[in-house]
């Protein structure tokens, strides 16, 4: 990174970090955010320290997932959406969390110019996030980094994924509420999506319906309805919506934001919001702990060394599953 | 267990088992199952020997996962299926995975008596499985107790599962093909079904099509053809089928059947099945090991004595996660 040294310079103290978030101050928001993604132990140590003290101002805010089909329109879309809230007097912070980051080293650039319009609202944020390896795609810290957007004061927090990877699963688990952004064409065009992801959506938008693709896509949304309905219901009480859109021509959006608020204050009032956000946390815990040890476990040296040759035995089933799994732990346990 | 004397009287050697299965004996087979699900040490290296004996002779059978909404008629449908696969000169193996089973104790006597035209069938063999804590609520052992089937010569082996559950991803992961039966009635019948289960199925039967029901039942199919259409493509190149049958008055079944083979033809010459269950061979490794180094976690005295007051100032945010889980790693390690 070529800010290290301008970062290391401005190095504050928790408090400082604390009273800057709190205060609204978008670049120490950054600061603190880098620093929370950071891999030194000292950073983390702060990071910590931070959000201990950050947390009685964080959860105000709306947490809305969105993902979308490869080509759906969602960077337009989250775009005409964000500033359809921001000019609603909502203060928005854009999370994406782009698994080829940590390739391409060039997502931040790129997802500055792709929301260009947003990316200068005086009301919005928007920060690309690392994907990582961890907690099934999302980067371990996209959770704390939400906390600290709230702290700082943004009423909606949108956390963006591409939908065809894993880390869907792991967003459901940060956000209130799953978009699903997709096109006319039925079905064809999930092509690239991963399974699953429609039963967690809360919502479906089929975005692109515009000029002579309308009918197209209102047919699509009937087609998504009636699938819908053959789904079993969600815990939520909540029946998943299909909308249709043009976030070109930011048409739709009004009705996508009205469904959002109207979920909001009927879960808020079934109890399952905050019940939802409660056992989110405990989740999250969970997940830490379970990367945590299989981390002490797929990278210690005697795992490392065996494992290889012991997957290649199971998967010909020269030996069974059981065993491998047994001289595995205890290679693990004798060097532990 | 009344019969746990009888049983140990009976305790064979590795290779006594191994030839008994392998020549067909059903007495053995049984006892060679208890065995592998016994909690004893020394009955698990004894069951560990006689599966990697057996190894050889397993593979050749096809795996059926089997789950039903409550009131469907799965053990109609297993019955009426199961039997026309002995018909057909088929050797017929039915796990089923009950996960009240552990609480009544009842389920072998009840399980018996709800398939006993198959249970009677000289080609079939019916075996409750008790679904243990473990592994996504399948009992840890039902994968090897495939095994042992096939190696006593079974050329279909059902595992049947409730739908309501964690059970069914398990399931998913040890069959080659997953069915899930459901009724008439467009979507309200799906109450008690798990969201998710339907996006595993290869196959959906609207089953109780018989009498004034045929024309609902034919719409249901119909409805689900239509939802299926909406779904993301499996990994293995096949599209699912919806069929209506009636197990009742045995109508439906050889379509099923034929749906099946057809499934097996077609990923067989794609190189899917194989792969699919080398992949699963080597799932099952990565469950076995990431359920022991959880079971190690969570049941040693430091993590027990801490986690409760720690779960509950998460859930209240009164402490970040990451927090938690660090205190909990660290006191583990202190003890380990």
């Amino acid at each position: 990174m070529s800010n290290k040294k301008t970062f290391e310079k401005q190095r504050l103290s928790t408090e400082e970090y604390a009273s800057g978030i709190i205060s609204g101050n978008r670049v120490i928001l950054s600061q603190a955010i880098t620093l929370i993604e950071s891999k030194l132990q000292t950073d983390n140590d702060l990071a910590e320290s931070l959000i201990e003290l950050l947390l009685p101002h964080t959860g105000k805010s709306l947490r809305i997932g969105i993902t979308g089909v490869p080509g759906s329109g969602k960077s337009t879309f989250i775009e005409s959406f964000g500033k359809l809230l921001t000019s609603l007097g909502k203060k928005v912070a854009v999370l994406s969390i782009d698994p080829t980051s940590q390739l391409s080293k060039g997502s931040i650039l790129g997802d500055k110019t792709r929301m260009e319009e947003l990316a200068n609202d005086p009301k919005a944020y928007i920060r690309p996030s690392p994907s990582g390896n961890t907690l099934g795609g999302v980067h371990s810290r996209t959770r704390e980094t939400i906390l600290l957007c709230e702290a700082c004061g943004f009423d909606v927090v949108i956390v963006e994924t591409v939908g065809v990877g894993q880390s869907e699963v792991a967003v459901r688990g940060i956000v209130d509420f799953f978009l699903l952004i997709t096109l006319s064409g039925a079905g064809d065009e999930l092509q690239g999506i991963k399974r699953g992801i429609m039963e967690m959506a809360d919502a479906i938008i089929v975005n692109k319906s515009d000029g002579d693709n309308i009918k197209k896509a209102q047919q699509t949304r009937q087609d998504y309805v009636n699938a819908l309905h053959m789904f079993p219901p969600a815990s939520s009480g909540w029946i998943p919506q299909v909308h249709t859109c043009s976030a070109l021509y930011k048409e739709g959006l009004e009705e996508i934001w009205q469904m959002i608020e109207e979920y909001e204050s009927q879960t808020r009032k079934s109890g399952y919001f905050l019940k939802n956000r409660q056992n989110q946390n405990l989740q999250w815990m969970k997940d830490i702990l379970d990367y945590q040890l299989k981390y002490d476990f797929f990278h210690s040296a005697p795992v490392k060394q065996n494992i290889g040759e012991l997957e290649k035995q199971v998967m010909k089933e020269s030996i069974p599953a059981h065993k491998a799994a047994r001289i595995l732990l205890k290679k693990f346990r004798e060097n532990h």
